[in-house]
């Protein structure tokens, strides 16, 4: 109960900015997140996501969206709720393909380098509305920056969102921290100090109200937003839209699949809880059916609501249910009072939301652990940030799958010897070790397929021809996971090839799931070599040491 | 010298028929070979390779250059000049971006399934002709399946090529064995009968000239063919001509390098000589180019006529210069007498070369091999048939790192125990082996990155919910290559939520390449759990057994 109401007083108020980011009025995000709440009690699998619209959400809304129509038109409603709709479908068809099981394909520097960058792009989206301009259609950093030159900035809009701005910075870097000294549980400290936003809303609207300011004395206010219930709202969708909007539709789908998971199974393992990813697809998929039927736009979940719901008690579904029918309340009873509230203010939360979306650290960790991952990143995120997410996000994609495949094809290949007199065998390079002239023995860090047969054979074939004393070759096998019809091929040719020069070729360590396999073919039949279950015995055998 | 005359007797009927299957006329496939036999000599690397027309090249060619120009027309001879100066450039590019030592794009599966395919097309393609009738300009199954049935067959043309076929056959199962228990020594008798081609030229020609047939009694010959050197003929290509070119050009670039590379290796490692791929690169690049300034089409390494070069004793280069010479006088000299010869003959010369390329052992291997090449061979095979080779070829080299990453988003985990008393640890599903209930020891065949993360992570968790005693878990990282990011994340998660539920994780056999990386993360300064050089020490300290 008690985080149902806390989740409320964070969710109005984004729910609201959120929906001003996407371009569209303030009810489609309430009656997006009432809907989305109510659908993922009934069929999701965690128990505490909260879902409803989010920045990153919210802004591919606003991407895809405003090459169909004009943000602002009543057009570009509609395809906003078809686009909430398709996104639905889709998820749904991820379900039947059985998606939530199989490959993931966002790696984590890719999605670092997109969330990172759509965070930048969602501030300087909002840096018109915070100094009191309209919105200025471009996303562009020297677009934006031009349009802000170039216009008088409204002082009154920008005290308000930098007061805005410094109290939601407060409540979230001190307040819980004085509310604990002075005595209150860390749980009351938490939820008063995560409540932020309610209060510059709340603070927001007494201002102007009192003031009389609004959009006819200068300063942009979200206007009147209709007290009434979300209707159903069928629109027809024809062939042709649903092709342009597929590509998008997908690319957002698994955004938000990605993103809800994540949250979720964080939350879940928490609790000892399972996430089961089928089962998400489909509570997320009638979220965004049922948010798009009452005209609200996609929906995922989202991080800060559902850490909210998560550290204020929430333990079932029921919290989110709680949420729901007080933002039904609020929507019928308190609607005319928003009528004041400043855009400067949900500028301020919605710049808020996005810096929390940077992880600095993060970043820095991975680009210290992984040189690949760190050229992956900065890939992404430059892609994101100059073609737009879409674009971004395939590129960074594409690009992090080149980098995996290019490195398999240059496999680690380490010589290898005796350590001691153990039965351990290791890098000749890296540790003091006993070798055999006549025997190499080479570990090859990788399995044998068609991106690195012919590196693999060429490496073998030139350590051969470096050391003439060699008599045996032994391929350790103990990270060949498999063997491709070409890694096969190159066996059978590098074995007849060292065959015709007096070497023979042995394997040692091969995995049980690959020995099947070789067992059946004609090169092991003809092998002259032997394979040795363990490295040690075929150093026995063939080096005697 | 010897090898040199006995190619041109294969070269002749060889390039002239696969001039005439990409649409060309007679001469563009000996001025092409000319040319690319100087130029390989002069710039390849391998000592044997015969280059010039082969038959996947000319069925590529008719394809693409088709999509321009309709074939027979004065524009479509053009187009295949400009196809050629492309690819020759494009081959040239690879070489700069060092192409010939970084990835190898075509796995087994691919190239056979593209081969098969590409050689069922081409002789669909030539049935027409070998019954007589000009050619449909079609190549589906269907379409020249309805225009045989809708058209008279010419009975003499048919005579000729099942005549022309037969002896084709003939020559190459069993002359070489008659001619040997004759007494003929291996060399001679496989270069009588792999000479075939210029007997059923020669007789064809003797056949109609004697009886008076030409074009307009009713046999389609081939006619004139100017008794001429080869003039340098330079054509300007467009930029939106290059544009359109290029991915073709490309395409048929990577099909040229690596039908030549893989003939040439095979060839050089039976005289232990290298081929050095970038300067395979820019031998085919100058063949291609020199080809295309004397108005000849792409070329590519031959199989049967560098086969007949190496068995026929070429040892250098030369052999490929005198074979270049002879077919400078073959062109002066012979051009005249040509003129007879019927078209029936080129097709069974194609026909019988597409039937080569067919490979129904290697075929049955690799599907008794893997699974995954099964898939991939039939999808692409399919794919090349109904789409065409260009379609087809890429839809093969993406599905086939589709499956490749998908195989490896799964990856194979094992549960392992001591062997007896041995320090060697194996799958408790496939040998008897010793095993403590309080220690989780997981061998998991697969680096950890982002594709399985997520698998491994669920894998693991499931394994220690299904066994209570468990209070360690023992990673053995033998083959894991390399960890990304994502899979660092996946560690620190797993080991915080184990130690929640008071389990510790350890690893063991950490490579070096891996545990220099690990040891700068935090996740390392963190873990509770040790890193244990061997999985025998972690059992000893774990188990004690």
């Amino acid at each position: 109960m008690i985080a149902g109401i806390v989740v409320l007083f964070i969710t109005v108020p984004q729910v609201i900015a959120y929906a001003f980011l996407a371009g569209l009025p303030p009810e489609a995000g309430l009656y997006a997140a009432l809907l989305a709440l109510v659908c993922y009690a009934a069929f999701g699998s965690s128990r505490t996501l909260a879902v409803g619209p989010t920045a990153i959400i919210a802004m591919m809304t606003l991407e895809v969206a405003s090459t169909f129509a004009a943000p602002g038109s009543a057009d570009y409603i509609v395809v906003t709720i078809k686009l909430g709709f398709v996104t639905g479908i889709v998820l749904l068809v991820l379900r039947l393909v059985n998606f939530g099981n199989v490959i993931s394909f966002l790696s984590h520097a890719v999605v670092t380098g997109f969330i990172t960058a759509a965070a930048i792009l969602i501030i300087i989206n909002q840096l018109p509305t915070a100094v009191g301009l309209p919105s200025s259609g471009d996303t562009s950093l020297f677009g934006v920056a031009g349009y802000l030159l170039g216009n008088q900035v409204n002082i009154i809009a920008l005290a308000i969102t930098t007061g805005a701005f410094l109290l939601l910075v407060f409540c979230r870097l001190q307040l819980e921290g004085i509310l604990m000294s002075k005595g209150f549980s860390e749980v009351v400290a938490s939820s008063i100090s995560r409540s932020a936003p309610m209060y510059v809303v709340v603070i927001g609207i007494l201002v102007t109200s009192t003031m009389g300011l609004n959009d006819t004395q200068n300063l942009p206010v979200v206007g009147t937003i209709p007290a009434q219930l979300p209707s159903i709202t069928l629109v027809s969708i024809s062939l042709a839209e649903l092709q342009a909007m597929l590509p998008s539709a997908l690319l957002i789908a698994m955004v938000i699949f990605m993103e809800s998971i994540s949250i979720g199974s964080a939350m879940a393992s928490k609790n000892r809880q399972k996430i089961l990813p089928n089962q998400e697809l489909v509570g997320l998929s009638l979220s965004n059916i049922g948010a798009s039927l009452v005209g609200g736009f996609p929906v995922a979940g989202s991080f800060s609501r559902t850490l909210v719901n998560f550290t204020s008690g929430a333990r079932t579904q029921v919290a989110s249910l709680i949420t729901a029918l007080l933002l039904l309340v609020t929507l019928i009873g308190f609607a005319p009072v928003f009528y004041y509230l400043p855009k400067a203010v949900l500028s301020a939360i919605i710049i808020i939301s996005a810096l929390q979306l940077i992880d600095i650290s993060g970043i820095r960790k991975s680009f210290a652990f992984s040189s690949s991952d760190a050229v992956t990143f900065s890939f992404t995120f430059l892609a994101v940030l100059t073609l737009g997410v879409e674009s971004g996000v395939i590129m960074g994609i594409v690009i992090s799958f080149v980098l995996l495949i290019r490195s398999s094809s240059r496999p680690h290949v380490a010589v290898v010897g005796r350590v001691g007199e153990s039965e351990h065998f290791r890098n000749i390079m890296r540790h003091e070790v006993k070798t055999d002239p006549s025997l190499l023995a080479v570990r090859i860090d990788e399995s044998l397929y068609f991106v690195n047969a012919r590196y693999i054979e060429t490496f073998l074939f030139n350590e051969v021809a470096d050391k003439p004393k060699v008599k045996n070759v032994l391929m350790i096998c103990t990270a060949t996971n498999f063997i491709d019809t070409s890694g096969l091929e190159m066996l059978e040719a590098l074995c007849e090839n060292l065959e015709e020069v007096g070497v023979t070729l042995h394997l040692a360590e091969v995995k049980g799931p690959v020995m099947d396999r070789l067992k059946e073919t004609e090169f092991y039949a003809r092998m002259k070599g032997e394979v040795f279950f363990t490295t040690d015995i075929a150093f026995k055998e063939l080096a005697n040491i």
